[in-house]
C-alpha cells in the first residue's frame, strides 16, 4: 500500500502540469475506449449483477448496479462533457501589486491526491476519475464491494488510455486494499493523500470524519426545510413544496419539513393536503395542524429525521423568528427555502439562515452541480470549509500565490 | 465546558449578522478600553513576568511576554487598523443566472466558532480576537500558560466592551479549561466548533491534527529554499539570500537552504560566503561546495531541518530539474524562490513547484499578511485546503449560495 501511495503522490506532479488540450484529448480517448469496450464492461458487470441477485439486494439497488449499452454510452457522454468544461487549473483568482512593488497572482492549482469513497453506481467510477483528471488531481477510488468487477473493468480501461499516452497508471486507480482496514489506512496517510471525499451513508461519513488525519470534505445528509411565510403566493408555494418533496424523495436536496405560518394555516393546509394526496405523500403534522387537516401526528423525532422517502413533516409557527429557530435547531445546513412576497423577510432569511444554499421562491431541489451550471459534480459538500454545497471541478482545486519580483527584499 | 461551547455556538448567530459599522465601532471601543486599562494590564502582566523569571525562561521568551505602555498602545493601534479593514462578510464572490432563470450569488459568510491555540506573546490575544470579530466569528482563545494573567486581563477588557454593547461575552473568550485535557476536548467538539487554528511548535500541531475531528488549518513549519539559477544577477541573488536568511532567522518564511547552479558555483560561492560572513551565518555545504569554500559539511539531516537560526545549508545542483527535485523532496510547501533572468525557467518554477507561495526574484520573507496587503494575519497556513499561505480576515470566512427564484421547480 505505501508503495502504491508513493507512486500516486509522484504521479500528481505529472498530471498537475498537463496542458488543458492534453487533458481534453485524453478524456475524449477515455470516452471512446469505454464505448469500444462495452462488451467487456457488460460482461464484468454481469458478475456483479449475479452476485447482487444471489445476495438478495433490493431491486432498486440491483437496478443502480446494472450497466447496459445505453448506460455505458451515457458514461462516455459524461466524460466528453467533462472534457469540454472550462479549464479549472490556472485561473487567476485575484492579482495585485503590493506596496513593495511586487506583483502577486493568486492562481488555482490542483489539490494533489484525492481519495473518493462511494457506493453502488459504477458510473461514479468514470465520473469521479474524469473530474479529478480534468482538475489535475490523482484519483484513488474506493467503490462499493457490490460493484467490484464493474469498477475494476472501468478503471482498467481508463488506465490503459493513460499508459498509451505515456502517463503513469497511478493517476487513476482503485484502492488496492478495498477492505475496511484498507480504508482506515488510506484516511490516515496525510503525507501522501491531500483530500478524502466520502459519499455514502451516515455511518461511513461519521467513521471517516472521526478517524481521518487527511482533510475530509463530507457529503452528509440534507435535512431541508421550506418555510411558507404568510405573504406567499399559495399556488407557487404548493407547486414548490410538491417539487421539493415528491420529484425525487430519496435525494439529499429533497425537502423533509414544511414550515407554515399559523396565520395562513386554516386556508393553506387543506389546499396543500389536497395536492400532496395526489402524490400519496404521508404527512406527519404538529398538534395545531392536526386541528385543521387529517394526518398522522409528528413526533419530535420526525422533525429530526431525513426521511429520504415520500413522507413530509409539517410544523406551524407563529412568527418568522420561530421559523428561523426551528431551521437552526433541526436543519443540517444543506438547503433551506422561504416562500414569500415580503422583500424584508426574504433578505433576512437569506442572510440569517446558516446553510450551504438558501432560497427564496424556488425548490431546494436545485442544490446540484448540474443545475448550478457546474457541468458535473463530485457531490454536495456539507463541510463549511474549502467547498460548501455543489462541488464541481473548481472545488477540486486549491490555490497558490505566484510572486513576481525584481529583486525585492523585506525592509 | 459543554455549556460554555453551547453559548459560544449560540453567540455566533448574533455576531454573524452584526453590521459592518457596529463591528467597526465596537473594535474601536475595544482599542480605547485597552488604553484606558493600561495599568491593570501591566499589573496582571507583571505576575506573568515574575513567574517567567522564577521559571528561568530564556530572556527572549521573557521579552516576548512583556507588556509596557508602548506595547499596549501598539495593541490598541492594531485593533483600530483591523476595525478599518474592508468588511470581509457579504462580499459577492461570484454571481450568475442559470438556465432555469434563477439568480445565484456566492457570498462570503463567517465560519462560525473558531478555536485558536497559540503561545507566548499576549498581543496575539487581542489581535486574533479582533480578526475573528471583524470577520463575524466567535473566538475561543487558548494562549500559553506563561501569559495566563495577561491574556485573562485582555480578554476581560474585550468582554466588558461586548457586554456594554449588549452582546454576549461568549463572542470572545478564553478556553475555560486551558489544560491539555481541555484542548483535547475542544478539538473534538465538531458540533460546536467549526475550525481550529493551531499556531506553535511542531508537537502541538501534530497532536492537534492527529486528534481533532474539527477541521484544522495548520500553521506549520517553513523549510524554504532559494534557488540561484545560472542566469541570475549575482548582486541581486546575494542581496535576496542575505535578506531571506538573516533579516529574521527565527521565522517560518526565512530561508533554510540555498540551492546553487553548479555552473556558477566557483564564481558565486566565494562572493556569497563573503557576504554571509558579515552576518556571522553558519554555512553547512554539500561536498562539492566544500571544494570551493571553507565551511562545515552538510548532512542529509541538515537539508531536512528548519533551523530557525542563523544557519544556512547550501546544495549544488547540475540542472533546473535537480533543483525542483530537491525542493519537492525537502520543502515544506511554504515559500520557495528562484533567482533567475531566464523567462522560461522562471515561469516553469512558478508553475511546477508545489508551495503556498512561489517567488521569482524576491525574498521569501514576503510571505506575510502585512506584506501581502491583508492588513493583519491570523497566521500563515500550511494547509492546502480552505486557506493556504497568509491568512487574513477574508480567509476567516466561508461562503454560502443565495438563490433568488420566482417560483422555479426542478424539471
Amino acid at each position: 500500500m505505501e508503495n502504491f501511495l508513493k507512486k500516486a503522490k509522484e504521479s500528481s506532479s505529472i498530471i498537475g502540469v498537463l496542458s488543458s488540450s492534453q487533458k481534453k484529448n485524453i478524456l475524449n480517448n477515455m470516452a471512446d475506449s469505454l464505448e469500444e469496450n462495452v462488451e467487456l464492461i457488460i460482461n464484468e458487470n454481469s458478475k456483479d449483477m449475479s452476485a447482487a441477485k444471489e445476495a438478495n439486494l433490493s431491486s432498486a439497488m440491483v437496478d443502480r448496479l446494472l450497466l447496459d449499452k445505453k448506460r455505458v454510452e451515457s458514461m462516455a457522454k459524461s466524460l466528453r462533457e467533462i472534457a469540454a468544461l472550462k479549464e479549472p487549473v490556472g485561473r487567476v483568482i485575484e492579482g495585485w501589486w503590493t506596496d513593495d512593488n511586487i506583483r502577486i497572482e493568486k492562481v488555482s492549482v490542483p489539490i494533489g491526491v484525492i481519495g473518493v469513497i462511494y457506493e453502488s453506481r459504477p458510473n461514479v467510477t468514470a465520473d469521479v476519475a474524469a473530474l479529478c483528471f480534468k482538475s489535475g488531481n490523482v484519483a484513488i477510488l474506493k467503490g462499493g464491494k457490490e460493484a467490484e468487477n464493474s469498477n475494476r473493468a472501468i478503471a482498467k480501461i481508463l488506465q490503459n488510455v493513460l499508459e498509451s499516452n505515456s502517463l503513469p497508471k497511478e493517476i487513476i486507480s482503485l484502492l488496492p486494499d478495498s477492505s475496511r482496514e484498507g480504508v482506515n489506512y488510506l484516511i490516515k496517510q496525510d503525507s501522501y493523500v491531500d483530500l478524502i471525499v466520502p459519499r455514502g451513508g451516515e455511518a461511513l461519513i461519521k467513521h471517516v470524519s472521526a478517524n481521518a488525519t487527511v482533510p475530509v470534505v463530507k457529503h452528509d445528509k440534507g435535512l431541508c426545510h421550506t418555510y411558507i411565510e404568510k405573504s406567499a403566493d399559495f399556488d407557487m408555494a404548493i407547486k414548490i413544496a410538491i417539487n421539493a418533496k415528491c420529484q425525487r424523495p430519496g435525494v439529499c436536496n429533497a425537502m423533509e419539513t414544511l414550515i407554515v405560518d399559523s396565520q395562513i394555516a386554516k386556508e393553506f393546509l387543506p389546499k396543500l393536503k389536497e395536492a400532496f394526496d395526489k402524490y400519496n405523500t404521508e404527512l406527519r403534522v404538529d398538534s395545531r395542524a392536526l386541528d385543521i387537516i387529517d394526518a398522522k401526528e409528528a413526533t419530535d423525532e420526525d422533525f429530526d429525521t431525513e426521511y429520504l422517502a415520500n413522507i413530509l413533516s409539517i410544523k406551524l409557527v407563529d412568527s418568522f423568528e420561530e421559523a428561523i429557530e426551528h431551521i437552526s435547531r433541526y436543519g443540517s445546513g444543506h438547503s433551506e427555502a422561504i416562500i414569500t412576497q415580503n422583500y424584508t423577510l426574504a433578505e433576512s432569511f437569506l442572510n440569517r439562515v446558516d446553510a450551504a444554499t438558501v432560497y427564496v421562491n424556488a425548490s431546494t431541489r436545485f442544490t446540484d452541480g448540474g443545475a448550478f451550471g457546474f457541468g458535473a459534480e463530485v457531490g454536495i459538500s456539507t463541510n463549511k470549509l474549502h467547498a460548501r454545497g455543489p462541488m464541481g471541478i473548481n472545488e477540486l482545486t486549491t490555490y497558490k500565490y505566484k510572486i513576481y519580483g525584481t529583486g525585492q527584499i523585506r525592509g
